[in-house]
């Protein structure tokens, strides 16, 4: 294993100082906990969370900012988020008008967000209420999920709903209203080239053959639908895009957002190329890209290949999209 | 090989046709010769152009927007862009106030650049000038270059310079003092933990052991300073911090802005944790950093590794680093 750490246990937290140490005007943690949240001043808003195991970054610390989340908490690679960080976080965020998990469908995330939340009932702290995405159409139970896996979707969720948090007098049961209505509308799915390598184990989570793609694969490479022989672009990119078109099912005259997603070890060229794919089969069934998203979202640490998620959009949808961010992830 | 393309020959064309299926408002093209540019109606400024080979998106098609670049001219993959797209492109972006090339030092980019640039001059076309990019302290001259090499330093090139442009009455010939000023003020370097594959040839460019880095490596996989075997993240990332601080020299009370860069198949939250590294060793010589930058600005398709820029600042660098961008590669 060769990557840019100093040992598998520090992983998490030497990512989350450099966060930190990058960002030193706009974000703050506990990094013994691994909570990231905005140091800048915000009040009278809802509070948003999400969490789940580091791994997938940007996802979630690096959307920790205006208009999207306002704390993240990380757990080891692939591991749940401690109930004490959770709890914490909510703690810290809460400005009075209650806080918001949103939380990908993963049996440890879930019960940690779960618990959290009931604890922080018992305590009498703030008011919780949480959205559970499911996005992904490539099985229906896997390794670490009873029912549908939260994938690259869950980012569409949390913009939307941030965007929305920063408007004057939102409150908590609409935002959460507002997450299902989003998760309700977001289809993925997505493919593997090559298998992940965790820090901890140091070689490859699952093993592909030199001429074989996981099709459906999850986001800590749990078995997909399928396993077949590499094929060109144009037909996996139609293999994914059409099981998530039939999934909502999206039709005609149908306005979307497209996001092509990295996995964190495909260089950004072939995303565009996905993404040309995935237009053209668009317009051929007359359903109309509002706005392109291309870059790794929510990522698998160095696993190859890519997801496509489509939104079906209206109009509050559509402006909130739109409304500017200011999170660390970003170019300039 | 596994990659999202659909052969080797259509790599390039089908991922500026990507970005131009994602981006149908703000940019257009002219792909059979691998031109792309800004759509959006600019008068009365100076274009400014950049190009090299394919496969370190996202320089520079993704770089093409308000604040940045007016034209990006592809060539095939690790390839220079033809004379006759470049002559083609700064026609299509000249609006009467010349053209700046701004150009990494390579010697196919420089020839096919330097005979453009003639080639309008005889033809009477729009004014040109050239500055040549060269921030690379690895090594001083290489299998592609005579002299440094141009890598990611140039970002902060386009950045810095294509802002100024932006600015009322800004003429060719300051922007191009102004880009050798910043060419002289950057710095950088970088290591592979892997090489890449380029589509064409189907295996890695250069072989490295299980156990070995190529510290110094160049954007095509050319060698660098040494290959030696692997370090822990806190020395492999000294080593080529401290080479860039040492070569400039930057010294105490210097601001800075940093780069970590990654160069393709290197998860983000990797690049997070040199990052974290960095910012000790600069706040231990007492270098202020102003700024830090960490993504994949300029990659060399799928290799694994990073590179560390600064740039010393001034206050008018500090000012156009600042200025807003509307460029394709964002994430909202």
């Amino acid at each position: 294993m060769k990557k840019i750490i100093n040992s598998a246990d520090s992983v998490v937290y030497d990512m989350l100082k450099g966060l930190l140490d990058s960002n030193p005007d706009k974000l703050a943690g506990v990094l013994e906990k691994r909570i990231i949240y905005r140091k800048d001043p915000y009040l009278n808003k809802v509070a948003i969370i999400s969490g789940s195991g580091s791994g997938h970054e940007p996802d979630q610390a690096f959307y920790v900012g205006k208009g999207m989340l306002d704390a993240a908490c990380a757990g080891p690679v692939f591991a749940a988020p401690t109930l004490d960080a959770i709890v914490d976080a909510a703690k810290i965020v809460d400005r009075g008008r209650g806080v918001l998990f949103l939380v990908k469908n993963y049996t440890g995330d879930r019960a940690n967000f779960e618990m959290a939340s009931e604890m922080l009932q018992f305590e009498g702290g703030p008011s919780v209420e949480t959205v559970i995405i499911n996005d992904d159409v490539a099985v229906k139970d896997s390794t670490f999920t009873a029912g549908r896996r939260g994938v690259a979707g869950a980012i569409f969720v949390y913009k939307i709903v941030g965007a929305k948090s920063e408007e004057a007098g939102v409150n908590l049961k609409s935002l959460k209203e507002l997450a299902i209505q989003v998760n309700e509308n977001v289809r993925s799915m997505g493919f593997a080239l090559k298998s992940c390598t965790t820090p901890a184990k140091g070689s490859p989570t699952f093993d592909l053959g030199p001429d074989e793609i996981e099709l459906g694969v999850g986001l800590h490479g749990e078995p997909g639908r399928e396993r077949i022989k590499v094929l060109p672009a144009n037909e996996i990119i139609s293999i994914i895009t059409n099981a998530v078109i039939e999934d909502l099912p999206f039709v005609e005259n149908d306005e979307v957002a497209l996001m092509i997603n990295g996995l964190g070890g495909t260089p950004i060229g072939e995303l565009y190329i996905a993404a040309g794919i995935v237009h053209d089969i668009l317009k051929y069934k007359k359903i109309k890209v509002f706005k392109t998203y291309v870059n790794n979202f929510c990522t698998s640490l160095d696993m190859e290949g890519c997801s496509v998620s489509l939104l079906k959009l209206n109009e509050e949808f559509k402006k909130l999209l739109l409304s500017p961010v200011d999170i660390p992830i970003k170019y300039f």
